[in-house]
């Protein structure tokens, strides 16, 4: 037995920011591209760049420097925001996970068969 | 902006208890019917009954008894097992909103423009 969770944030009731947008910003800051990124976890560029400029308007910052052409070709790459975002997400994601372990200990075990 | 939390328990990384589980098991204890507590969350009797029996052999408990026919027709009524389940799974899940929520407060409160 195992107690699982799931955390994301929200704002005026919508979706900001999850586990899985977290993957989307792993993978562009990982490939420097959000095509690559995108590629890479198996969606489409539409998807991962909708996405992207959906939490920007939301947010009303700026999430993914997009540089254009250029002798290398382009690149993306996170803003500070973006890369301060991620971590502390992922800070509150592993305590609320360590937390809902440490509770469910308690709440179920030593509980009949529950053999948590 | 507000941090939003879900868990669930899993057994040999199968579901044996979530949310929208508790729900089911909640409709039952108010109708005293798997029939009517399914119509009421929209669900087939057949979704609600399989899912009882998956679980039930998951535990290997008894959660629903199920008395047949007589004169008042037939009903059914969750075991004490599953109310005490139920309510333990809902006391972790008040716990673990409550911390997210203080824990966000502290991970992206006062950050920038968060306003958390």
């Amino acid at each position: 037995m195992r107690a699982r969770s799931k955390i994301w944030i929200e704002k005026n009731k919508k979706l900001i920011f999850g586990e899985g947008k977290s993957e989307i910003f792993k993978a562009i800051q990982e490939h420097k591209s959000i095509n690559k990124a995108a590629k890479s976890m198996g969606v489409s560029f539409r998807h991962a760049w909708s996405y992207i400029n959906e939490i920007e308007k939301r947010l009303g910052v700026h999430l993914v420097d997009r540089s254009k052409g250029g002798k290398g070709g382009g690149g993306s790459h996170l803003t500070e925001y973006a890369v301060e975002l991620m971590k502390r997400f992922d800070r509150l994601k592993n305590e609320v996970d360590k937390y809902t372990d440490k509770k469910a200990k308690e709440v179920f075990g030593g509980w009949k068969n529950m053999r948590y």
